[in-house]
């Protein structure tokens, strides 16, 4: 059985699991979710994969859903360990990976959920304001933290190539400026990490696949599978 | 050099971190943040390390910093590999202990963000209704996805014993009542594990240390350390 990702458009943070799927050279298949699309987000065979019906979520190699962005991503960098998407554990690399992949799921990645609230609000909802605002202070006081972690090194994790952290970054951080929470020039070391990934052809892939443009796979991308055809998780 | 660990009381989620360190048999000293004591809260020794002023923070036996509670978590199990605290990269237990522990860290953690928020509001602030409400929500709908996880199961992770994730698990559902968000008793598999932990001796341990009882260790606590004991980290 062949790994398969579902993942969510617009702007999902599955993002990070596509462009680590590419960069792993695993085999896989994609399975499209339209966050918009009550029928797409609410499918049946979706929700009994993840009753919480959030992406990203795998079916792995062994037919066995695996849930949550930050278990997904350490999942495929120990399938591939010589691709350098992660790092054996005891090691100082992989402290840091950790370190820096939770800081991004838990306090970077909730910073900006008021804003979406307030974005899903009623227009006569007075407390759109109050979730932007919260937004606002916690997306900046993030970002300043990720601008002093940046400061002198190449990549969030390591020194040579993107890891797991660089794709959950790329996935995250583009939620800012489209939201009006913040203005990456105030953040230049984040901002070059970024444009440096915007060169890469797995992140690119990536972007392609969620514009649904034609994408040329460098890893080993099989193709999509429909909801429907998605196979209902073992055990 | 020891490893130190630097909590906060009252509430934090920082005991996740005590537990595992007394359940992984390693020798390590402890340093205590008293989070409403802006003195202690901002004390310069613990800002040099953590710049965010959370815990837990980790000063591991190499003098390095080590922030977030789930590297922290993940770190120790991987440094006491024979106590069943974490399992090895690869495995299906690996995936299933971060697919929890990242649950347990994003989804579930910041469901109780709001609440806190509302009980530091003053008194005329009417946001604070508006936080509350958001919590109880989210915090029902949390402990709801957890009552499926441990339907017929001794523990979140493993069988056997508790892991890093059961850890967590009492550091934060200990919440929920005190802040009046929500009843356990519509939860028995949640209450039915909570209640086994608090019958754990390195849990007992953790809830002496944080009530500044005598605390008797069965693994390898040093006694603490203040604040202005901290060594500076390296690098």
């Amino acid at each position: 059985m062949e790994t398969t990702l579902i993942y969510s458009v617009p702007f999902g943070c599955s993002f990070a699991s596509i462009a680590a799927l590419e960069w792993s050279g695993l085999p896989y298949r994609l399975a499209r979710v339209e966050a918009r699309e009550p029928a797409s987000k609410q499918h049946p065979a979706f929700l009994a994969i993840n009753p919480l019906s959030q992406t990203p979520a795998l079916l792995t190699h062994a037919g066995a859903p695996l849930l949550e962005s930050m278990a997904i991503l350490l999942h495929l960098a120990a399938r591939a360990p010589h691709k350098g998407l992660g790092f054996a554990q005891g090691t100082p690399a992989y402290d840091r990976l950790n370190s820096v992949l939770s800081f991004l799921h838990t306090t970077f990645h909730a910073a900006f959920m008021p804003a979406f609230q307030a974005s899903r609000a009623a227009p006569d909802d007075t407390r759109a304001a109050i979730w932007r605002e919260m937004a606002i202070e916690k997306v900046n006081k993030s970002l300043a933290h990720l601008e002093r972690l940046l400061a002198g090194r190449a990549w969030l994790a390591s020194e040579t190539a993107p890891s797991i952290a660089d794709a959950y970054l790329a996935a995250t951080a583009r939620w800012a400026e489209p939201l009006q929470l913040a203005s990456l020039a105030d953040y230049p070391h984040v901002a070059r990490v970024l444009a440096a990934l915007e060169q890469d052809s797995g992140i690119r892939f990536t972007h392609a696949i969620e514009d649904g443009l034609p994408a040329t796979s460098q890893g080993g991308f099989l193709g999509h599978l429909a909801l429907d055809q998605l196979a209902l998780p073992a055990g």
